[in-house]
C-alpha cells in the first residue's frame, strides 16, 4: 500500500515554487517507473512537466491532471513550520502545497500505482503532472496535451485534482469552468482648463459613463450549471495631479468571469460595439484590448460525472453539488481531449501562510480515487 | 506722456516667476513714486506686494489691481524670443506676461500717473499690485486687502487689469466669476479575488456609479449673468496591477465651477449627501474632502459697471458682452472690498510659449484706463 500522505510530505520537501521542478516530477517518475508506467518528461521551453502511462497505448483509458509547482511561500517568518519541511504533527501535514495540490498529486499518484498492482485492469491509466500551473501555464499541461496528441496517447476521461470543496470533503465536484476575459480600456480625449470644458473633451466622463453601462445591469441570470456572468472593473487609472486640468487620457481594466451564454469573441464583440457607440456620441475614442484567458465549458452531466459523484457521496456520506464556480484550472485545456471533472481536497489555506492539510484527508481522497479507477473499470 | 508699451517691455525683463520680485515692483515702486503716489511695499510671508495712492487717504477713490509674477517660460527653446527679453519687433512685444498681465499692470500704471499728472482728480487713485497671483495667491491681494483695512485705506470701486477679452478688444469684460470647489473622495471596499465577487466589496463600481450620477444631469441650466455650473472629473485612481484581483480602494478629484445658485458648502452637502446614501447603499465607504477655491459673485450691472462698458465700446467700436466665465482671478478676494470689474487685453498666449502682445494693444488699453479715470471722476 502506498500511502498518500506520506507522499504528500516528501512532495513538499521538493521547494518547486515555478518555474522549479525542485525534485518532484523526478521523485514521481522515479516511484512510477518502479510501479510499471511507462514514464516520459515532456518539457516544452524549460517547464517541466510529466506523462506517465500503466497499460498499453490505445485502450479504454482513464486519466488524472494536477500540478507540483507552487506558489511562493511569502514572509518566511510568518510560517509556523517552514513551508518546504513538510513537518508533521499531530496528524497535520504542514507546508506549501499541502493543499495546492501535492497532496491531489500524491493521491491519485498512490491510488493508481495500487489500483494497477492490486486490480490490474483491462485498460490503462494515465497521469499527466504539470510543473507550471500558478505560472503563465502555457508550456505546461497545453504542452503534454500537445505531445500525447502527437504521440496518439488519449485519455477518455480525466479527473483534475484540484481542490474543488470549500470547507467539508464531500461538498462540491466541478464539472466545467466560467471563462475568463479582461479588457484594457483606453479612453482619449482632449487636454485642456477645467474652467473651460467646452474646449476640451474629458475622457473621463465618457470612460466613467462606459463602465458605469457595463456594471449597470447583470449580463444574465445565469444558466442550469453556470452562476450568472460577473464584470468586475479592477482599475481605473489617470494620474492628473492637477484639478484645474482635464487630462488627455484615462484608462481602465475590466474582468469578466462568463458562463456557458457567452464566448470570449462574443463578449470583446459586445463591449468594443459599445465603445464604438459611445465614442461616436462623445468624441472620446474609447479603445479596447481583450485577453481571453479561458473559454466557459461544461462537462454534461452523464454516466462520468455520475460515477465519479456516486463514489464520492459513497466515501463522504454526502452528495457534492455539481459546481461550475471559481477560477481558472487546466481543464480548461483538457476539456478540448476529453470529458474532465475537477474533485480534490478542501481548499482552505491555498496560496496562504501555514498551508496545511489533515493527513486522513488526503488518505481519504487516495481512497476515493482508487474506488473511481475501480468502478471505472468494472 | 508715459508709454504703456515701453514699460510693458521693461517689465518682462524682470525675471519674476512666482514667487521671485524679479526687480517688476521696484521698478514700479519708483515711478510711482517720482509721479507723486505714496508708495508702500506690503509683503507677507514672504510674498511682494505693491500699494501706492494718488491723493488724500479716505477721498473719493478708484482702484486698480494686478500681477506681474508670471508661470515659468518652460523650454527656453521653444521661444522665438528669450522669455524675459522684452524684444520688441515689427510693433510686437514678446516675453513672458506680454498678455498675462505686465501689459495690463503697465497700462493702468501708465494710465494713472498721466491721469494725475494731466488733470488731477478731486479723489484719490490706488493702485495693488501684487507678486503673486498665479501661485498660492494667499500672501497676495488678500496681504494687501488685510493692510489697507487696517490703515483705513479704501477703494469704492475696482478694475482688475487681467486679460478678459477671447479674440478682440472690447469683445468682453467681468462682472463675477463662478466659484470654484474641488472634490477629493476615497472608496474603500473589500478587497477579493474577481472570480468571487460576494467575498469582496468593489470600491470602483460604487466610484463609478458615485461619478456617472454626478455627470449624468447638468447641476443647473445657467442664471442672468453666468453660465451653467460645471463639473469635471480631472483624475480617477487606484493603482491595481491585477487584473483578478479587486481592489480595496480607489480616488477620484472633481472640480466644480459653480454659478450664483450654489455657494461652496451647499455644494459641498450635496455631494456629501450623495455619498453617503450610496455609502449605506453598497457598504463602500465614499470619504469626501473638498476645498473651495472661490465663491461665485457678481458685481450687479448698475453706474460703475455701465461706465467702465460704455468707455470700452467708444473706444473699441463694440459694446462689450458683460460675462461671468473663466478661472479664478484676485477678482474673488477683492468683491468683498468693493464693486469690482475686470477688463484687459486679449487672453491669447496666456501662459504659452512665445507669449507676446501688440504695442498698439497696450497703448489702447492705457487709454481706456485714462478714459474711465476721467469718466469717474468727472
Ligand atoms: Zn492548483
Ligand atoms: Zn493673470
Amino acid at each position: 500500500m502506498t500511502d498518500a500522505a506520506d507522499l504528500t510530505a516528501r512532495l513538499i520537501r521538493c521547494p518547486s515554487v515555478t518555474p522549479e521542478e525542485g525534485g518532484a516530477l523526478v521523485l514521481l517518475a522515479e516511484m512510477l517507473g518502479k510501479a510499471g508506467f511507462d514514464v516520459h518528461r515532456v518539457d516544452r521551453n524549460g517547464t517541466p512537466n510529466l506523462f506517465a502511462r500503466w497499460g498499453a497505448k490505445g485502450v479504454r483509458t482513464f486519466g488524472f491532471n494536477g500540478h507540483t509547482d507552487v506558489v511562493p511561500p511569502g514572509d518566511l517568518g510568518s510560517w509556523s513550520h517552514p513551508p518546504f519541511g513538510g513537518h508533521v504533527e499531530d496528524g497535520i501535514i504542514w507546508g506549501r502545497g499541502a493543499t495546492d495540490m501535492k497532496s491531489g498529486v500524491a493521491a491519485f499518484t498512490a491510488a493508481a500505482i495500487d489500483f494497477v498492482t492490486l486490480t490490474p485492469p483491462d485498460g490503462a491509466v494515465i497521469l499527466t503532472i504539470t510543473g507550471d500551473e500558478e505560472g503563465a501555464s502555457k508550456d505546461g499541461t497545453p504542452a503534454l496535451l500537445d505531445w500525447m496528441t502527437e504521440q496518439g496517447e488519449r485519455m477518455d476521461v480525466c479527473v483534475v485534482g484540484e481542490p474543488s470543496n470549500p470547507d467539508q470533503m464531500g461538498e462540491m465536484m466541478k464539472i466545467g469552468r466560467r471563462g475568463s476575459v479582461t479588457f484594457h480600456i483606453t479612453a482619449t480625449g482632449i487636454q485642456g482648463h477645467a474652467a473651460y470644458p467646452h474646449r476640451a473633451n474629458n475622457p473621463l466622463h465618457a470612460l466613467t459613463r462606459y463602465l458605469n453601462e457595463l456594471i449597470a445591469a447583470p449580463l444574465d441570470q445565469g444558466t442550469d450549471h453556470f452562476d450568472p456572468t460577473g464584470l468586475q472593473i479592477t482599475t481605473i487609472d489617470c494620474g492628473n495631479p492637477a484639478s484645474n486640468v482635464i487630462p488627455e487620457t484615462a484608462t481602465a481594466v475590466v474582468n469578466i468571469r462568463f458562463n456557458d451564454l457567452h464566448s470570449g469573441a462574443s463578449l470583446i464583440h459586445d463591449l468594443t460595439a459599445r465603445a464604438d457607440k459611445l465614442s461616436a456620441e462623445t468624441g472620446v475614442a474609447l479603445k479596447i484590448a481583450a485577453d481571453i484567458s479561458g473559454e466557459a465549458f461544461l462537462t454534461e452531466p452523464g454516466p462520468f460525472v455520475d460515477l465519479v459523484r456516486d463514489v464520492v457521496t459513497a466515501e463522504c456520506g454526502r452528495q457534492p453539488v455539481l459546481s461550475t464556480s471559481g477560477g481558472t484550472s487546466d481543464a480548461r485545456y483538457i476539456k478540448d481531449h476529453c470529458p474532465v471533472v475537477e474533485f480534490g481536497l478542501v481548499g482552505h489555506f491555498m496560496h496562504q501562510v501555514d498551508e496545511r492539510v489533515p493527513e486522513n484527508q488526503v488518505r481519504q481522497l487516495k481512497d476515493i480515487y482508487q474506488r473511481i479507477l475501480e468502478r471505472y473499470f468494472a
